[in-house]
């Protein structure tokens, strides 16, 4: 059970936590909690950073710092399970070890060890409480895992003590087909694919992160979403063959802000789009979609997409890329992507044909499409996107999964 | 180098204490510095167990949980320096390790492994950032120190590693003859040995622990009590043989709140005085003076002295107490002991009887006398505590120390 900052945001919270993991034990149910900071509590420990003017700092003492949030947090819930009589304890990264490479800041699990975890179970224990978000490295320093490091550490350690199952308790009540702020009636779905959670989290549903669901899918640990604040089913994010009913669509997917670049007139051979995504990739600017349009003349047009924050980083990457011959280069930040994804694509035809006639319906122009086995993804103007996603959720029916 | 809460209370004073650190380097010379918690970073972590229920708690979550306000301390002190350029890091107490027994929230240190601190060094760092009042026992779980256990911290990593010296920023300027608030021309001893300062500590003179003076006089390492706030001179506490010039008496030091509880009449024969101070110290009490007047009809009088707030749990534990047989038991909670401290007293003859004259001609009366080789308390009427600290403070000329 994976517990955010929302979640165990006070005391009181932390209490009711309490309660929701009584309510999970059985005979012969061991549990193990994976714990955020108190949501205040990391906005405190970055307050001082900024005092002292080292925020964001890519530092060990950063990462020691900042994960002391979840130490709060494990120590006072592991205090309130024993409160209610429950045999806990709370545990750091350091102490199972949860061993980790050595990028501060954002490093990457690379194994935990269960023995000692196994060894409290088998001593009584009922429920280990772990610090999220952190690990340690090969000098015995705490590292942090990045952004929704604390999702992967509970996938982590599910898959490496063979959990059933990871629940992961947050403030919405699970996977839905679309943003329900944009779409009222999207669905809540029942289950869905590793591989559909995987693009849904990708492409812009921030209830799970990207790493946590790679992790899981590699180790087919099933994820339940689950709402901390109320007893509503959830999402099961899951192997696709536990799936019996697969839907064609399972979700509609968007990111707002993306913007579409275009040079023209590059020369069309070997060698040209390395020019371009080289320098792109070195300057840290993650490019999504890419499409080349050949042509007779031995001249092309080459277009992708990124992220409209990072259009003029982009612009001066292109500059400096040496060798690099074109005409023009033409930007467009007003656009929006839209994704449809589902697993049912692999075996049913005319899914993206659907998707195309129902925003010509509306007259909203493509600009890019990109596809994969079960997805397809198109670049339209920004103030449609709303217009697009609603009227894809109807014809695809997602109200009805 | 030690610094306490209100010396590192926020992150302007952290600023400052990186830049006395910074002054305090020289070439070949290396620092080790030990941290408090944030004074109000400490205070908030309790706050939160208040809110849970569990305040104050001996359990190990309780330790875990207080522990991390020196681990934000130390981790923000060591980005203080480094931004200054200094070549610094964080250990936490089980990354040295700093051994404990496993007595949580008060626990002893067992042993300071300085192998990791000594190749730090070789291999360039500069300062070292510890975080006090912690350790870790046995099974890798985090210790407390107990009451002022940061001073306790410094003096043992002081002593482990050999250190020149043990340098203790507090908010006072040193150790002074006696309270300024009572005496105002108290003055400040610029060097006291360790016997003085040890029951200059445990005699109300609150600003270093006892434990840390212990430790520092079997060790031989001498301390140095600096204000964190001024560049001030500070005391240097050190072996005996280091005072050229010794003292008659050093200073006066007294506790406000003492009891004094008598028992009449009880048998004068071995074994009754287990009978009383066995059940005494089972609950827990701190008797401090014990004066038994022998007699000739086989029975007598016995005198001792506790903290007034313990007189109850006292009586208590003394009507408990089997086959013990007492006439009365009177019981004085007005009383407050005054002491005068100086290694100076084993060659001179003399003082005692100093003390009783100055008192004397001041109508202050004497209950109970107790002395050692280098001090002389006496229990007094609270009424005249203020009193008997000044003139006693003006006859051995203290002012001019």
């Amino acid at each position: 059970m994976k517990f955010g900052g929302t979640s165990v945001g006070d005391v009181a919270r932390i209490k009711a936590v309490s309660g929701t993991i009584r309510s999970a034990l059985r005979p012969n149910r061991k549990i193990i909690v994976v714990v955020s900071a108190m949501s205040d509590q990391t906005n405190k420990l970055i307050e001082l950073t900024k005092d002292l003017g080292v925020e964001g700092t890519i530092d060990p003492e950063y990462d020691a710092l900042v994960s002391t949030g979840e130490d709060v947090s494990a120590s006072l819930l592991a205090l309130a399970l024993k409160k209610l009589g429950i045999h806990a304890r709370s545990w750091r990264g350091w102490q199972l070890p949860i061993n980790t490479d050595s990028f501060f800041s954002n490093a990457k699990i690379k194994s935990v060890n269960t023995k000692k975890l196994i060894q409290s179970f088998k001593d009584g224990l009922e429920v280990a409480v772990i610090s999220g978000f952190q690990g340690v490295e090969a000098n015995s320093r705490i590292t942090t895992l990045g952004r929704g490091g604390s999702d992967t550490s509970a996938v982590a350690i599910a898959a490496s003590i063979g959990s059933e199952r990871c629940d992961i308790y947050t403030d919405v009540s699970g996977i839905y087909t679309t943003d329900p702020r944009i779409k009222r009636k999207a669905a809540k779905i029942k289950k869905i694919s590793f591989e559909e959670m995987l693009e849904m989290a990708s492409l812009g549903a921030n209830v799970l992160q990207t790493r946590a669901v790679e992790l899981a899918m590699r180790s087919k640990t099933p994820i339940q979403v689950l709402n901390s604040f109320s007893n509503e089913e959830g999402t099961l994010v899951c192997d696709e063959e536990e799936i019996m009913e697969k839907n064609i669509i399972s979700g509609i997917a968007f990111q707002r802000n993306e913007a579409r670049i275009t040079l023209s007139n590059i020369e069309d051979k070997p060698g040209v789009a390395a020019k371009i995504f080289g320098p792109l990739a070195e300057a840290g600017i993650n490019v999504d979609m890419i499409v080349q349009s050949s042509s007779e003349t031995g001249n092309t047009d080459l277009t992708f997409s990124c992220s409209a924050e990072e259009v003029e980083h982009a612009k001066e990457a292109i500059a400096k890329s040496k060798d690099l011959t074109y005409k023009n280069i033409i930007v467009n930040s007003e656009v929006a992507k839209v994704s449809i994804i589902g697993i049912g694509m692999k075996t049913h035809a005319g899914v993206a044909q659907k998707m195309f006639e129902t925003l010509s319906e509306e007259n909203i122009n493509i600009h890019v499409i990109s596809t994969s086995e079960i997805k397809v993804s198109v670049l339209i103007e920004r103030k449609y996107l709303e217009l697009a996603v609603r009227s894809l959720h109807d014809s695809f029916e997602l109200e009805k999964i």
